[in-house]
């Protein structure tokens, strides 16, 4: 299973008035770390794939997340990412956010793999994984 | 049981280059409708709290989010709060975030009331529910 | 000259650790008012705007702000917005963040009236205002 | 005259319907660069120059900048900080934000150096520079 590991250093400015991180932030960097990991795994950008394969992104459907310790600035978190399943048209991600040997965060994730449905709004549909992406990630 | 509504209207640079909402940001009108919810109910600011309680705010310690439908920038957002429950140091707290009768996300949290711990880097601890913030939120 | 007023409640989350309001959150508040502005005039959307003339939003090229107070979190802002003066491919759009009759923030745009490059990575390009946009805006 | 390099690699996310970066992040990456300034200097962080000094940090009171090009998720940017001048309670600090050899963004700040004011609302007040700290910084 691969895992791919994702470094943010927390910022002053990441940081509410109890001097902790605020929440919200830990998810701005778990989605990076979602990216981050696709890419490590060698699967272009999603413009590229938009090309070539319709596929704008891995917007998410669901996630559940616990939050085991605080975190402040100054702090450098990994985040590490693996795909725990593979289902038809959606996927499970893991991050663990480690501050050292610290577990900060836990958060699972089920995205899908989405083209987009053009339209005013425009909207998005899952898609089958591909194969080529699937192959690159496992 | 008291249910709140806080309203957002989601902007422009609230959404990402697939012209949905980047989903962090439903995290950031979640927590500001969960304060919205206290605030409501005539709970002071937590700087007031801190000075007369020791409560410096309601971190998160769980969330679990379901995301149903996207919404884009012009969309007029309706986010709904209640407790569904309260635990000796914990309470949960569930939003509906709507667009006219379509429910966009829902979201469930755990959070606990928080003191602050002083040290390098500061710390938070869960307190008792204070009995006045339960009684005016019930 | 048109003048409109965007208001935001400032959250919890928009203050850092010194309890005042971390400064790029006003340029998320002013952006907003930006797009309000033209809302309010009665601009139709940038989606539609790029059916209809190519158009996909104003783009900063320059900005100069002057913050004068601070503010926290349960203040209510209003941001004042005009547009000061039109150029041929840019106009001057000013904003001015109150609280109450306190001025909390000045802020002068330059900004452009943009249509997409395509590709990869995608660019723009600033194009002449459009005469109906001006006239609604006037 | 010390430089410093603050790196960030932008993140989907940070990317608006127009697939370039939203504006107001240009700041969070810019107030990043100018704390990591300080650190880089040897200036300890702001909860432990409060504690020595009363220091809580370096407000910004002023901004100029100007966006020249575009930016998009991918894109590694280097932020090249320096104090361009010292005066008796603020100083001036200027960012160019970089891809390669390409400059993105020109930043010209004015902060101060600030104590917190005890109050409701919490209040900030200038502090002539600590002499320790200029003399880390040249």
């Amino acid at each position: 299973m691969r895992e791919t590991i994702f470094t943010h250093r927390v910022e002053f400015g990441d940081c509410d008035p109890a001097r902790i991180v605020w929440f919200p932030n830990f998810f701005r960097w778990v989605d990076a770390a979602s990216r981050h990991f696709f890419s490590e795994c060698g699967v272009a950008n999603w413009r590229e794939t938009e090309r070539t394969l319709g596929l704008i992104g891995t917007p998410l459907v669901d996630t559940h997340a616990t939050f085991l310790k605080t975190a402040t600035y100054g702090d450098v978190l990994q985040i590490h990412t693996t795909i725990a399943q593979w289902r038809t048209k959606s996927f499970v991600q893991e991050h663990r956010v480690m501050r050292g040997g610290d577990v900060i965060m836990r958060c699972d994730e089920i995205r899908i793999f989405a083209s987009g449905v053009a339209g005013e709004p425009p909207g998005i549909r899952a898609m089958a994984i591909p194969d080529e992406i699937r192959r690159l990630c496992s």
